[in-house]
């Protein structure tokens, strides 16, 4: 088969966070495949056929690229940050698994980018310079009790942890709760960064303690990062202070 | 002031992988510092002064930085992968907040870049597609029994781990002993990735099973993936397979 599918990490909203890589496979794609609101960030080639769906429905959308790839079209699947956080790569791997297994001679790759958790963290100083987790706050593909363990090891440990896909409409309660988990295991006045949007025109940054935060600050287009017992701030006159998690640790007490 | 500071990631080696964001930034410059192995893959433009140094002696780069940036110079300072992630960004902090107050005044940002796992992870597939962790395996910062903690943690509870800095020459016995401690916890067909100078013309990646690796296959350059218990490998004729971890995690039993 001479079909091709590229995953392509479209980084934040800013094309500024384009890799030139990314750039080049976006230009090579005959279709283009993706949730809308990342195909509409895309400027638009004469002859590629763009195929546009909702949020939801990812192997459904990685299924249909596998296919168009196999009748020999050059095929991108467009995605949000990293197409290997939490976004459309795994879906892929899955639809091939499970599909035809002509489908595996198919050229397929996956071409990274900035995911929200780095960008993020840039924008306010270095939250994630030490060890760091990244979790998924969707419990819709695993239980409820899988994340809590998760996020209740990551914490006990001493683990920054990022927050992914931390509330929605579905899911409005779930967000409070990690709070909670994180509240009985870290200091009050550990910092908690909210970015939504970034490098968007409607880009919104909080930085505030964890015994201020509430789930309502937070949604969909929103990445949680919680520092550790030693993150610190670094006041600045006229501008939000710096976040960073030191690189050294102390010996355990 | 009117100085500036940026500190930059430059991504794996080639330079497809930088962000437009990130090449304005460089570009923009009067002085580049780092480690020289990195400022070698910087194209060279008349009128920047570049300032190398060895790969330690990280908070006396940052320093170097913070004072030229003090001086009026426009700064970058540049680090591999991403800068917020075990690379320069938290030292530039670490230099700050213990430097003079003036130093707080300088227009000082972090540009993001592509760092070494999620590089990794695309080359082979998703393995890092659920929930994962990153941990530097460099004890020189923190004691090797939070490094262990840290690490056993994360994997009892299903986390995919990605290694930093996993071996060196003063580090010898830590890729071995946290082998151990995987084996410990998961099975013994559980895919490990290793991957070296990713993009860069002396690229290796290895995928093999968690009971056949050995600390002295990887070096300072590589970075180690270890998957899941649920991570898998889809089989290619005539190419690697792929390596994912699926989306999906059952309850625990």
């Amino acid at each position: 088969m001479t079909g091709r599918l590229t995953v392509i990490g479209l980084g934040p909203g800013d094309p500024h966070y384009l890799t030139a890589a990314a750039k080049s496979a976006l230009f090579e794609a005959t279709d283009l495949i993706g949730y809308h609101a990342y195909l509409a960030r895309v400027p638009e080639w004469a002859g590629q056929t763009r195929h546009a769906s909702d949020n939801r429905v990812e192997v459904d959308r990685a299924r249909h690229a596998l296919s168009l790839a196999a009748d020999g079209r050059r095929v991108a699947v467009v995605s949000g940050g990293d197409p290997g956080v939490f976004a459309m790569a795994a879906a892929v791997f899955e639809a091939l698994e499970a599909g035809p297994v002509a489908w595996r001679s198919l050229d397929i790759s996956i071409e990274p980018g900035i995911t929200a958790m780095l960008a993020a963290a840039a924008r306010v100083g270095a939250p994630l310079g030490g060890d760091f987790c990244a979790i998924s706050l969707s419990d819709n593909l695993k239980p409820w009790e899988v994340i809590v363990q998760r996020l209740d090891a990551a914490l006990s440990v001493g683990f920054a942890v990022a927050l992914y896909n931390p509330i929605s409409k579905a899911r409005p309660w779930q967000l409070d709760a990690a709070l909670e988990i994180a509240r009985a295991r870290l200091p009050a006045r550990t910092p908690v960064v909210l970015a939504r949007a970034v490098g968007r025109p409607d880009e919104r940054i909080e930085i505030l303690p964890l015994s201020d935060m509430k789930g309502d600050m937070a949604d969909m287009a929103t990445i949680v990062i919680i520092g550790t017992s030693t993150t610190r701030l670094i006041d600045r006159e006229g501008a939000p202070p710096f976040v960073y998690t030191p690189r050294s640790v102390e010996p355990p007490a």
